[in-house]
C-alpha cells in the first residue's frame, strides 16, 4: 500500500461539498468474476447482442482517433422512426444513468423537491442529494398503485419520476394513470421506462399531449446492451434543447453510438428476446408462488419475492453459496425482498430449485 | 417537422434552474463529415490507434450485456504501475470532460469561486455556472507564465484548475511552479494534462508532496482514441473516494475499458506516436513563423498562431472554403488566433501552403 500520510479530516471537510460529504455513494448491485457465478441481481439479459450488434462496433474502431458525433444524430434518427417521435426530441446519454443526472442538473436546485414512489430505484434520492435538493418518497398505494400524495401542492416540488415497471416490485401503472398525474403537476414528470420493453404499453405517445412528460429509455434490459452505457430521453423539443446545455459535449461514445444505433434497427431480435424473457418470467413466478412467496405480476425482467416470516436475507446469503447471486433487498417501513432477475430457463430453474429446497 | 404546440417560454422558464436557462452551453469544435475534410480543429491525434486496441474491443464484445466494471479495475492496475501511484488514487471517467464535471460536481456549490488562467478551456466556465458557482479568470503574465492573481486569498475559493499544456497557446508551466501555486492556495488545484504527453515533463509526482494537487489525463490526445471517451483522475485516496459517490456508477463502459487498459500498455506505440507529433509540430511552427505569425513554442499538439494586424477570422473561413478545419478563436481583451492541430506531415504542409498563400 501507499506511503502517503493520511489527509486530515478537517481538510477533507474544507474541501468536498458539505452534501457530498453526508450522502451515501449509490451501491451498485454486485458484479462478481465472469462466468462463475448465475448472476441474477441486476436485471441484466441472460441472451448476447447479436452479430450484427458487433460488426457494428468492428466498423465504428476504423474511426476512433475522431471525436464521435455530439448529438448521437444517425441514433436519433433511427429512434424518431421506431417511435414515432422527431429527432429533436430525443437525447442520448452514456446509459439512462446519464440521463438521469442531466434531467436532475437541469430541474433541481437546492432546497427543491424531487418525488418519486416508495419503494423505488434507490438513485433518485443520491442524484437529488447531488443538487442540495430535498427528496419526498410516498409510499405507494395497495397493490403498487399511484399514491394521491404525488402530486400534493408544493411550492417547491420540481420534478416527479416514476419508473414504470417499476423496480424491485415489476409492477405496471397504466399511462392513463400517468397522463392524469401529469396533469395535475405543475412540474415535469420523468417516467423512467428502463423495463418497458417486457411491460403491455409505454409512454412515449402521452409526450405530445402533455408538455411536461419525458420517458427515458436505456439499452441496458432488453436489449442486452448493459455494457455499453447507452439510454436516451424523449421529450419536447424545447426540453431537450436546454438539457443539451447540461450533459457532456461528447457524452456518448463512438462504439456505443454505433451499437445503439444498429440495435434499435433490429427489432425482430428485440421481440424474440422478449419473448423468451417474459415466457421465463411466468415461469418463475409461478413456480415462486407455488413455493410460498408472495409475488407481484411482473411486467418487468424480474420478479419480486417477498414473505411475511421467512428470513429472506438468510435465503440470499445461501443462495449467494450456491453461486447463484440475486439482490436483497430491505425497505424501511415496507418491508424486504428478493428480487431475482429472468434468466435463461436453466438459470431461473435452478435458482428456484435451490429455493424450494430451503422452505 | 413536428405538428407539437410550442411550449410557453414562461412554463420552461418555471421548470429550469436559473444557471442553466442564463448559461451558454459549451461549443465543441465543429465535427464535418469524415474523410472530405483536413481536420486540425479539434486537436485530434492524426494517427489510428494499433490493432492491439481494436482487437482488444472485439474480446470486451463478447460480454456486453453485463454491467462494466464500476471501478476500472484492470485499467487502474496498470495505470498505477505506469504512473508510480496506487490504483485507489485513480478515478477512471467517460473522457477527461466526465473526470472534469465529477471534480466541479464535487467541490464546487453556488457562489463559491473557481479561479483559472486567462486565456484557457472554456469548459471550466459552464462547468462552474451549472454549478451555481461563479469564475475568475486571470490573465496569464507575460509568455503565458502564471498570473500572481492566481493565489489572491478570496473566502469563497474553491477550486484552481490549469491546463497544463494550456490551451490555446500551447505552453507550458514547470512543476516546479504548480508545485508552489499548491501550497499557497487554501484549496485544491487541479492540473489538467489533457495534452502532457507531448510536453516536457508531468506533474503526478507533486501529488505525493501536496495533499492538494489532483491531475486530470485523457486518452483522446497522444492515445488517439477521442471516440472512445476515456479520461482519468489522479489525486490522494482520500479524494479519489469521496469523488467516487459523485460520478455515475457505470461511467466508463465495457469497450473504452478494455481498449483504455490496453492502450496505456502499449507504451512504444505512444512514444512512437509522440516523436512524430513533435516532429511535426517542429516544421508547422517554424513554417508558421516564416509565414509571419507569432507563434508561441508549444509543448501541446497545436500551435496557436496569432497576428496584429492580419484578419484571422478571413484566414479561417478561406482555409474552411478548401476543406481545411483549423479553430478560430477570439478571447475578448486577449485577441484572436488560429488553433493548428498537428496533423500528419502532408495535411500540415497543406495547411501551411493555404496560409502562404494567403499573406
Amino acid at each position: 500500500m501507499s506511503n502517503l500520510e493520511p489527509i486530515d479530516p478537517g481538510q477533507l471537510q474544507r474541501w468536498f461539498r458539505t452534501d457530498v460529504q453526508s450522502m451515501t455513494a449509490y451501491q451498485p448491485g454486485e458484479q462478481p468474476p465472469w462466468g462463475k457465478t448465475i448472476k441474477l441481481n441486476t436485471n441484466e439479459n441472460p441472451y448476447p447482442p447479436t452479430t450484427k450488434i458487433r460488426e457494428a462496433i468492428v466498423e465504428a474502431t476504423g474511426r476512433l482517433e475522431r471525436y464521435p458525433d455530439p448529438l448521437g444524430t444517425p441514433f436519433r434518427m433511427q429512434a424518431s422512426q421506431l417511435l414515432g417521435v422527431e429527432p429533436d426530441q430525443i437525447l442520448c446519454g452514456n446509459g439512462s444513468d446519464d440521463i438521469l443526472t442531466i434531467v436532475t442538473r437541469s430541474l433541481l436546485d437546492r432546497g427543491q423537491l424531487l418525488r418519486f414512489p416508495y419503494p423505488s430505484y434507490i438513485l433518485y434520492r443520491t442524484l437529488a442529494q447531488l443538487q442540495g435538493a430535498v427528496t419526498e418518497e410516498v409510499p405507494f398505494a395497495d397493490g403498487f398503485r399511484l399514491p394521491e400524495g404525488l402530486c400534493a401542492p408544493h411550492p417547491q416540488l420540481r420534478l416527479v419520476v416514476i419508473p414504470n415497471p417499476n423496480s424491485p416490485s415489476g409492477t405496471w401503472i397504466e399511462p392513463e394513470a400517468l397522463l392524469d398525474l401529469a396533469r395535475r403537476l405543475p412540474c415535469p414528470l420523468l417516467i423512467d421506462e428502463a423495463y418497458v420493453d417486457f411491460a403491455p404499453g409505454h409512454c412515449i405517445d402521452l409526450i405530445a399531449q402533455q408538455p411536461n412528460i419525458m420517458v427515458s429509455r436505456t439499452l441496458s434490459k432488453s436489449y442486452g446492451l448493459a455494457g455499453l452505457r447507452f439510454g436516451y430521453l424523449v421529450a419536447r423539443p424545447e426540453v431537450i434543447q436546454m438539457m443539451r446545455k447540461v450533459k457532456d459535449s461528447y457524452n456518448c461514445d463512438a462504439l456505443s453510438l454505433a451499437a445503439a444505433t444498429t440495435a434499435i434497427s433490429d427489432q425482430g431480435w428485440v421481440e424474440e428476446n422478449r419473448r423468451k424473457i417474459v415466457a421465463t418470467r411466468q415461469r418463475m413466478l409461478e413456480r415462486a408462488r407455488a413455493i410460498g412467496f408472495i409475488v407481484p405480476d411482473s411486467h418487468a425482467n424480474f420478479i419480486w419475492c417477498t414473505h411475511p416470516t421467512w428470513n429472506l436475507k438468510e435465503m440470499y446469503q445461501k443462495l449467494k453459496d450456491q453461486r447463484v447471486l440475486v439482490r436483497y433487498m430491505d425497505y424501511p417501513e415496507w418491508g424486504a425482498g428478493l428480487r431475482i432477475s429472468v434468466g435463461t430457463d436453466a438459470q431461473s430453474d435452478a435458482c428456484m430449485d435451490l429455493l424450494e429446497s430451503m422452505r
